[in-house]
């Protein structure tokens, strides 16, 4: 017999229907012969809706840190019942089939957090509560998104936090699996609406995936895939509406056979690259630069620094570029400008509208010329790169938005060619009954 | 400085707007000096929408004790939620404001209760909690019809569960006053909607509010005032949108002047007369027909024993009636039914379409003749009694449904007369006016 925990998303118990076919998800795994947690989000926009009440009634926020705790107490009350809802509806409809369950909230289920409103950290986990009521042949539905904290505050996880629940719990009750199901059928090497050959992959180790969602795959959260990897669960993501289908298996990637130079392409769209140029060539400029992003609470992405170059004094001037999202553009500029005197800079440049396209493979480990393949690539689609960053098993590039699917589509054609043999000689099908 | 609790109920917190205004009257009170707690419901028709998706999922209800109370665990947890949401609203609201608050739902509150879902009963509240933010300077929210029981289960308090909650509250935290905030300026002498010069009370004893509520004034739920009747903590019934109408103080009776003989008229249109007739004059069978009605869960309201009458061969015969509501008439008949040959009766007759008339008022202890002007009021109404109950402060007439209304405004003319005079002046002005 083993554990199992599955974890379902919002869109998966979006309306009763729904909610009784994850009770049928659910019972069918404990038919199996397995133990099944079973962690659950809220019920499709309500969270949203919660979020616009709460909102709209939130005070200000202020200097007073006391006030500001206080309101991201309730905000987090407020939001975390989402949860309690679609946890006590999918606890009565797997009863409604007949098998035993119990609904857990955050608090009852034992997951303590930090003391941080809207983004607290799972401290532990008591799991004597779970393991007692599976014990007792029950399965256990737990809220997602949720914890408690020391002194009994409800608090919530942040961005991702059932993906966290889930694979918290999998890691502390020691699940042989944990199985995230969404409403896309796996991990694919792109993503299918930019690329229709995309191909779904059995396999992608843990820090495949993580490089993957901090480029802009938005299957999995990167903090409960590093969760994974640090207890070494296996993570499955897979369809809730076709649970037939083996989805893709999050693995260590010891256990995994590198039979590919790049498991996976993606894009983020949402990039401006900021430049501080004709600054001199003296230690000091980049810490004060990013010391100031990060004072500024501004996540700085691809980092480049030019080559100096000399000024008509001879004196040798240095360029630093580096992206942050569009969104928090205007407040990384500002803090730019700011910081011009004390450099003694010559100016600031931004150019917005760009995307960064990256590949990523365990594969690519020791195994050099695919940086030339890509950048070849990216020459064939006369697409122009405006910035470059590596790492260990990532290579991205900064292009033009508006040249960004035809980059990824290029790529893909190059990275996984097996993907469009069918398109080729459909294409060469097609070229046949036209006659060339 | 006074300890008040005020509740809300979900009319009053239907959407942020109200919300808000809900934050005002707290924040006004502790303008006042007072401490507050304060009680909220649901939001508007939240808790009717979780109702709906709860009775969608659940399961039917078997002879499996476990797997009900299993069931009931899951449906208090998700109707407690909706109580949870306003809750955190009305925190954030008031802290808008620029006063300090914290939400505490049923288990942070310390509200223990037994362990029966649907319809626990308050066991104790640990004060200290409250006490000790209250002492902080803050405004205490708390949850309104819900609690925990010993296991850390989430318990709901059946109907009428907010004003319980306040009310326990009010008399744990022994409050100096606890107002009730509707969607009514207080407790009238009959509905308005029935008799448009129905005058609202200034005051009113419990026992007389007790008798209201039973035969069917909806203002308050009978357990709370039971309850604030107990610890002698005076209620005031007043409304959320006119805040500066006094409303209706519910007291002791020792406190009142008893200038009135009756306080107020309530119908309940619900009625449905059953009568099982003919059977021996033996001792016994009303206790059969009652025990077999208990055991059904079938309430019996009004019951009258009929004088004997013999049959032909000169045996007693006696006639059994009592009422039911509606909904529990079809079951009760089937129960009648069913002893028709144990307890040797001729048969079972039913009268539906009824409706209960009382006029309730503590100040007709020792003042006979009110039952006969009662009797008198419908006489010359020309509506005809099919049965009559009375307590010591509670006189009831079961009478046709199509005549209740109008019963009603005859009694309300007769015991409320003050009300009418204006009435009867204008009558005499129109009168004048057409030449009479």
């Amino acid at each position: 017999m083993a554990l199992r925990v599955l974890k379902f998303g919002g869109s998966s118990v979006a309306d009763a229907d729904k909610v009784r076919h994850v009770a049928r998800l659910a019972a069918n795994t404990a038919d199996e012969g397995h133990q099944v947690v079973v962690v659950v989000s809220a019920m499709g926009k309500t969270t949203n809706h919660l979020v616009e009440l709460g909102q709209t009634l939130m005070p200000a926020a202020t200097n007073d840190a006391t006030a500001n705790r206080a309101s991201g107490r309730e905000y987090d009350a407020l939001l975390a019942t989402g949860e309690m809802v679609s946890t006590a509806l999918l606890s009565l409809a797997i009863q409604q089939l007949g098998y035993a369950a119990i609904g857990l909230n955050g608090q009852q289920a034992g997951i303590q957090t930090e003391s941080l409103p809207n983004r607290a950290r799972i401290l532990a986990i008591d799991t004597d509560i779970i393991f007692n009521h599976l014990n007792q042949g029950k399965i256990v539905v737990v809220t997602g998104f949720q914890g408690v904290d020391g002194d009994g505050n409800i608090t919530t996880l942040g961005r991702g936090g059932s993906d966290t629940s889930a694979v918290a719990l999998a890691a502390a009750l020691q699940a042989d699996r944990c199985d995230i199901y969404t409403d896309v059928q796996g991990v694919y090497s792109t993503d299918p609406r930019v690329v229709p050959e995309a191909i779904r992959l059995n396999q992608i180790a843990y820090i495949e995936m993580l490089e993957l969602a901090r480029v802009g795959a938005k299957v999995l959260h990167p903090r409960s895939v590093e969760t994974a990897r640090q207890a070494d669960v296996p993570l499955v993501v897979r369809s809730t509406f076709h649970p037939e289908d083996p989805g893709t298996m999050v693995i260590a990637l010891d256990n995994m056979a590198l039979d590919r130079r790049v498991t996976g392409i993606a894009c983020d769209k949402n990039q401006v690259r900021l430049a501080l140029v004709g600054f001199s060539d003296e230690p000091g400029v980049a810490g004060q630069v990013f010391g100031a992003m990060a004072n500024g609470n501004i996540s700085v992405d691809m980092i480049v620094q030019a080559v100096s170059h000399p000024d008509p004094n001879g004196k040798l001037l240095n360029d630093l570029a580096f992206t942050v999202t569009a969104q928090e553009a205007a407040d990384a500029k500002r803090v730019l400008e700011n910081l011009l005197p004390t450099v003694g800079a010559r100016g600031v440049f931004e150019e917005a509208d760009l995307a960064k396209v990256s590949i990523v493979g365990a594969g690519m480990i020791d195994r050099p010329g695919i940086a030339a393949d890509m950048f070849q690539a990216l020459a064939t689609a006369n697409i122009p790169i405006r910035m470059i960053a590596t790492s260990e098993i990532k290579i991205s590039c900064l292009v033009p938005k508006n040249d960004a699917d035809r980059a990824v589509q290029g790529l893909h054609r190059v990275f996984f060619p097996e993907a469009h043999e069918n398109e080729a000689s459909a294409a060469s099908m097609v070229n046949e009954k036209i006659g060339y």
